[in-house]
């Protein structure tokens, strides 16, 4: 059985085709990253609940594009912007479902937090991730966490789809999983769009509060255990700067070796790849 | 009744000459704030205790001009300085008056925290504010709050009015007040002095500890019952790191376009807005 670590080991590096993108020196946070940290929580006003996360897909910044606040309903939002010239949204749309079956692919994106990864279905590369659960051991902050993703179609939480296609937007969307606590505890998007000379990315999250339910138990009962279960353990405001900060550390490093990875990797690369 | 929300809406963006000063892209927090931020909690010491509130109009800078601390008296101290360039203390002294009775002008000071804004008395702009209480709903970090400030005169508070007018100096001086707790908690204190190019202002708060007690209790029982309160719910660290960065956001805000506000609204101004 392999042992769990970061960095590239035990036949990763020489077995990784793509092990030469593994930099641990990774990209530094934003200035705007820096200034929403010193900036402190804002007004929850300023950040639009989970109900309204197809509004995303709409031109032009709201007025915290990066920010976090906890809301009167006990969850937490997050948001960040990563400006990634050269990369346009179809990149992440293959990254998404590329990275998810093996460790090493994974840890190229946060080569200082990310462990391990698998798909729940024991499945290998289908070129898809919708539909699908991702497994992953990762560090947020100094904390390492068996956490997971189940990916879910943009219609499903208030996208137009035909609307992100016409726009040539990317929504990845999903449920966030706490697997150590067996809870669904929140949700994600990050939404991609075209800019002139690449792409930007809209991420949000919505953490704790009335989006925790034990996994699987969507109905009464579940969410009377979740709304007990996020009472008991409410997400505080220094793991909400640390969930924003290891997004914003991943998302600007993947960024700025994506499209080398993708001309090399992706579903249009000569190579072995993909 | 008008819905109190963020921004300006219902009309207000129409009804008021003024809404073009409405900036929502605030300005940045300057690096000696970031600094403070940085270095967290400084020896009590360094800064005054409320009794010493009227040295604050002697000449020079103290050691610690932009600074958050928490005394053993169980109060928090926090300090500013703000550096504003055009600006002369009397148009702070408008402000004060002129902000108070609308709640589109307050609005412009901080775009991303106030909400709402009316005099205690009832009355519109009478051009005062000693003597008067500013009843305020506005977001401090991610927290709404019923807040209030009572003010009083410069004297009241330990500052020699006589030299104050001598120096040029203006002393905005104010008790307090959460009303969701029906609580007078602090005092604060803004003294703006002229410098060579504008002014600066000494932005000083002392919340929490022995200044807490129900509103108009000041004998031995409102101190008991105040002391108390204070114990059980105590001001925090983030709590005081909020309220420097609040302060810092919107005395740079407002001192970037108050000449250009005092020259059409002020008392010299020949429209109609003052």
């Amino acid at each position: 059985m392999r042992t769990l670590v970061l960095g590239l080991g035990e036949g990763e590096t020489t077995d990784s085709p793509y092990a030469r993108y593994f930099n641990p020196r990774m990209a530094p946070l934003p200035g705007h990253v820096l200034e929403a940290l010193s900036k402190g929580p804002v007004a929850h006003e300023l950040l639009a609940p989970f109900a309204r996360a197809g509004a995303l897909q709409e031109d032009g910044h709201g007025l915290a594009e990066t920010a976090y606040t906890l809301a009167p309903d006990g969850s937490a939002r997050i948001a960040c912007l990563t400006e990634m010239p050269g990369v346009t949204p179809a990149m992440w749309d293959w990254w998404f479902a590329w990275h998810g079956s093996e460790a090493p692919r994974y840890k190229l994106w946060h080569p200082l937090a990310h462990v391990d990864v698998a798909w729940a279905d024991g499945e290998g590369d289908t070129g898809r991730y919708v539909g699908r659960t991702s497994n992953i051991v990762e560090y947020v902050g100094a904390r390492r966490m068996n956490v997971g993703v189940r990916f879910v179609a943009p219609a499903a939480i208030g996208f137009d789809a035909g609307d992100l296609a016409r726009r040539g937007q990317v929504a990845i969307c999903g449920r966030c999983l706490m697997r150590d606590l067996h809870m669904e505890v929140g949700w994600l998007v990050h939404l991609i769009r075209p800019v002139p000379g690449g792409s930007e990315m809209r991420s949000r999250f919505w953490i704790g509060g009335p989006h925790v339910n034990p996994i699987g138990m969507t109905g009464r009962v579940g969410r009377f255990i979740g709304r007990t279960a996020a009472m008991l353990r409410p997400f505080s405001v220094s793991q909400a700067t640390e969930l924003l900060i290891h997004d914003a550390q991943e998302m600007n490093h993947l960024a700025a070796f994506l499209p080398a990875l993708f001309a090399e990797f992706g579903p249009d690369a000569t190579g072995s790849g993909s």
